[in-house]
């Protein structure tokens, strides 16, 4: 059988391949192109419109980091939502703490029915009875719920494309406004190496809006330079103080350590501007 | 002119590539392959025995972070070795020092002549009068040597390979007796995601020769996995306490927060054995 090989371009003339063993799926949902393809190098591959969205491999990085800086932080999160992250990844690392309740807000269905069925390593937990699955766009459903939340995920896709309204200042206003007292935002932000001008406007405006708006920082070896960008926001919480909680057991990246040396930034990505 | 394709393989089915506007050079010298591309998205690439030694993009994630660490702990580093390093990247960067001198050992004198050519912003040293280039196997130059340094570094080539010597036990061993006291290693010592178990056995004998033997990552997004592995050894300096000089100006990645960062090890490279 041939093989196939996937792609994905990070510059015009540069990036990542795998050979896949075989293309398991590729349709058109009402929103993306979704492909998944089974590789030896990395398990099972999603990509949405042509870029890598996880890998079973490498997942846990990006999915750990999402989620576990703010959730520990946080001295008691019990009502937390997802934004996106229909892989199902960030709500598996939500359920290892004791929370209330979690709402889970992807636009795409076909996303998570795909996923349920050939990522049973991600979405493990969208059975459990604290978990609310609402197909939606995130950017509405912020606009019109009056729930409110301890932690908000916001697990979206690149600041360029379809995303990119969850990348504005409008959104992550509105957002905050979903935010109990104490409250913490945590949101994928883009690759350092390759939005550094986005995440320098972005860093302007989150500031404005967030007492404490930090990036931080974490490998990801199959997205755009290896290094992923997280935003953490929130009005009372200083992440780099001393952490509460005993962090879960059985995480393959994060620990208390990685947690603080995260949010030291290189100098590159350092704000000159003082706040 | 047709492009050419360069690739590199991290497993036996995926990696990373860069299109090619030319080949530069294209040779054999008496030790390894070598080849130069020139290339739009991460400007001139040295490739060693097919594997990408040195881009002029990302080359300062690695050799900031080879150096600094080391160079910022000791509290006066007067004499500097580097073991390999004949790109000149390491020697720039540690020039950036109040140094008395600095020996760099290479084994190939052709690296270094090439890269003087095509590589001016790594080679920018060489010139320095506190320079000595010796064209020598740098194995056995530390065993002859009766010189003795503050500070060591170990420019090499990966673990498997013909550098393999330069990554084993009885090497470390006859380098610590090139140490003043109070002296500092810091060695290049692998990917983490793909030489995990290597660096496992290699930590078990770094401690045994040295009090504090640590390892520390930093990204390079050229390498594989993204994500690099270094290691500092010696017998008095603590590379997590405070550190003792301004850090040089001019840096791209490297700053005091980022040195503390990249001693937090993630999860799966803990070391689960007590000392």
């Amino acid at each position: 059988m041939k093989t196939t090989e996937i792609r994905e371009f990070h510059t015009p003339t540069s990036g990542i391949f795998f050979r896949a063993k075989r293309r398991v799926l590729s349709e058109k949902t009402a929103f993306q192109k979704m492909e998944v393809y089974e590789t030896t190098s990395h398990g099972r591959v999603l990509l949405l419109d042509g870029l890598v969205q996880t890998t079973e491999k490498d997942e846990f990085f990006y999915h750990e980091m999402l989620v576990h800086p703010a959730m520990m932080a946080h001295p008691r999160p019990r009502d937390i939502l997802i934004i996106g992250g229909g892989d199902g990844g960030a709500l598996r690392e939500v359920l290892r703490y004791r929370i209330r309740s979690a709402v889970l807000v992807e636009i795409d269905a076909r996303v998570i029915e795909v996923c349920r069925r050939l990522f049973p390593g991600l979405t493990s937990s969208f059975g459990d009875e604290r978990v609310e699955i609402v197909v939606d766009d995130g950017n509405r459903f912020i606009r019109q719920t009056d729930r409110r939340f301890d932690v908000i995920l916001v697990d979206s896709s690149d600041p360029v494309g379809p995303s990119a309204v969850l990348h504005q200042r409008d959104f992550y206003a509105a957002l905050k406004k979903c935010l109990r007292p104490g409250g913490i935002i945590a949101a994928q932000a883009g690759a350092p190496l390759f939005h550094l001008e986005h995440l320098r406007k972005k860093r302007i405006f989150l500031k404005k809006l967030f007492s404490f708006a930090l990036y931080y920082l974490g490998p990801v070896p199959t997205y755009p330079g290896g290094l992923w960008c997280y935003a953490f926001l929130s009005d009372r919480v200083d992440p780099r103080k001393r952490l509460r909680k005993k962090v879960p057991k059985k995480l393959k990246y994060y620990n208390s350590d990685v947690h603080h040396g995260a949010f030291a930034l290189p100098e590159f990505m350092r704000d000159r501007r003082r706040r």
